[in-house]
């Protein structure tokens, strides 16, 4: 377990809409940058973008250095799109190496979501919990888990990929290419979309929860669709995995009044497949913070 | 890692049918007896019933002795009741104590599909696998996953219910509780239940199996929104869990003809979320065998 006071150095985070970079020192973030997002720059560009963003928060040649990236990393640390409409010209690149190279240290790297899940349950809202699900809603939906204080990763890189399972509740095909899924109906990305299809020009899925705001019944469906597929999801992974306790992240995840819409459709639910639903207490900084965390495979690799 | 020749003693399998007792010696069956479960009976009356089903397969008092019982036994070897079709009386009892008293020596007690899971990975078709999923499709719909070469299990017992995720082909409540799970639509109970439904006076499942070998295309349809299901629910694991391979076993799992209405499905699956899917070695000796392997907890438990 490790203690938070013994992160330092620089972590990056590539999402969906930008890239952030924060110098951490004890555990504290005390300088960040951050850019949009250019999704159609290759592996080799993204990293470059990460070195020029890193410098920018003072990057020194003895800081650790952590990545956290959208996307897929395996085991040997080679990077993928999963969701092409969020980074669309990655190259299965070896990322633990290029990014070592380019920052000419050895570099650890991680899927956003999972980082976000180590912090939560390091230091945020998932610290104790027996079986832990960290579900961010965001751009896309993502997340990881902790069970028994074990991360769950698989050699492939996939898991904690959640918002590409099923939704009963979903009719699209997502940036995955599966049909029905999750993202597809709860995303940002989906919330705009619908909004769109019923004929409001929103920008984005802010505009959607402001119009939901201002007692725009349309706004109001399409926010509870969203978060009826999220409960039922949270429902699937106490029935797949045991998860006793949902940390909730994310723009949309963490936007007021939308956990209560997911308790709503969780409280339908029997009891056996209701995870606690807590918010996430770290916010953006948590896959910064998960980024310095020290992966233990990584570890052994080094 | 353990070798199957190391596995001896006698192992109790309880399903929603049916109770098996088996001798083994040197990891093979050398002797087995069953008996019609009693669904309605307590847990301290399938206990004794389970003890003395062990005396007809020649239990010694120096026999190790491993239960693998439906439903879910949590970290503390509790056990409780899921799906209450399946066993209904059971009444939080800790299983591992109780049986431990009826048999007079320390017992391992471990979910059904759990231990088929443990027994395909190590001696099965889950051999040497990155991260596996076993699916069994039975009376009900269960399983198991073996990730990096660690099972995982939940504190609660209740990781691996995969039934009881939903299906976007379901549309009915289970005896789980939840609406629209894989078992409602997937299981052998339900495949039953949809034929009386359609007016086909059916015993099980069996019969539709037959029905459909036979020509007919009402069971061929019920069959192939059973397997559509499963495939759904592969699909889901592999974004989930990263599964890149699933063991089917269960009486209908390994139905001929089966298999290949999965296969069917999964292929209209993205690449990456189309695991390798093999039928289990096993069969039902997979959970007798598994009831055997010591589990990590339970030794330290010792």
């Amino acid at each position: 377990m490790p203690a938070r006071d013994t992160l330092s150095g620089v972590a990056l985070d590539l999402g969906g809409t930008k890239l952030a970079a924060a110098r951490i020192a004890q555990g504290e973030v005390v300088a960040r940058a951050q850019v949009a997002t250019r999704g159609s720059a290759s592996a080799a560009e993204q990293v470059r973008d990460m070195h020029a963003l890193a410098r920018k928060v003072g990057l020194d040649s003895s800081d650790r250095v952590g990545l956290a990236v959208a996307g897929r990393v395996d085991a040997g640390g080679i990077w993928r799109a999963v969701n092409t409409e969020t980074l669309s010209n990655l190259d299965d690149v070896d990322l633990r190496q290029l990014a070592s190279e380019v920052f000419a240290r050895f570099v650890t790297v991680l899927n956003d979501a999972q980082a976000a899940t180590l912090a939560e349950f390091h230091f945020g809202s998932g610290q104790g919990s027996a079986a832990m699900a960290y579900v961010t809603v965001s751009t896309g939906v993502g997340g990881g888990f902790v069970i028994g204080g074990v991360p769950v990763r698989s050699p492939n890189g996939l898991a904690g990929h959640i918002g590409f399972s099923t939704s009963r509740l979903a009719t699209r095909r997502c940036g995955s290419g599966r049909m029905g899924t999750v993202e597809s109906v709860a995303a940002g990305r989906a919330i705009a979309a619908e909004a769109r299809r019923m004929g409001y020009p929103v920008d984005d899925a802010r505009d959607v929860f402001d119009a939901w705001r201002a007692g725009g019944e349309w706004a109001g469906q399409i926010i509870d669709s969203s978060a009826a597929a999220v409960a039922g999801m949270c429902a699937d992974l106490a029935a797949i995995l045991g998860i006793d306790r949902v940390v909730l992240g994310g723009g949309i995840g963490l936007a007021e009044g939308y956990a209560e819409r997911i308790r709503h459709h969780l409280d339908a639910e029997p009891p056996l497949f209701r995870p606690q639903l807590v918010g996430a207490e770290l916010g953006q900084d948590g896959v910064l913070l998960g980024a310095l965390v020290q992966p233990d495979r990584s570890e052994s690799d080094t």
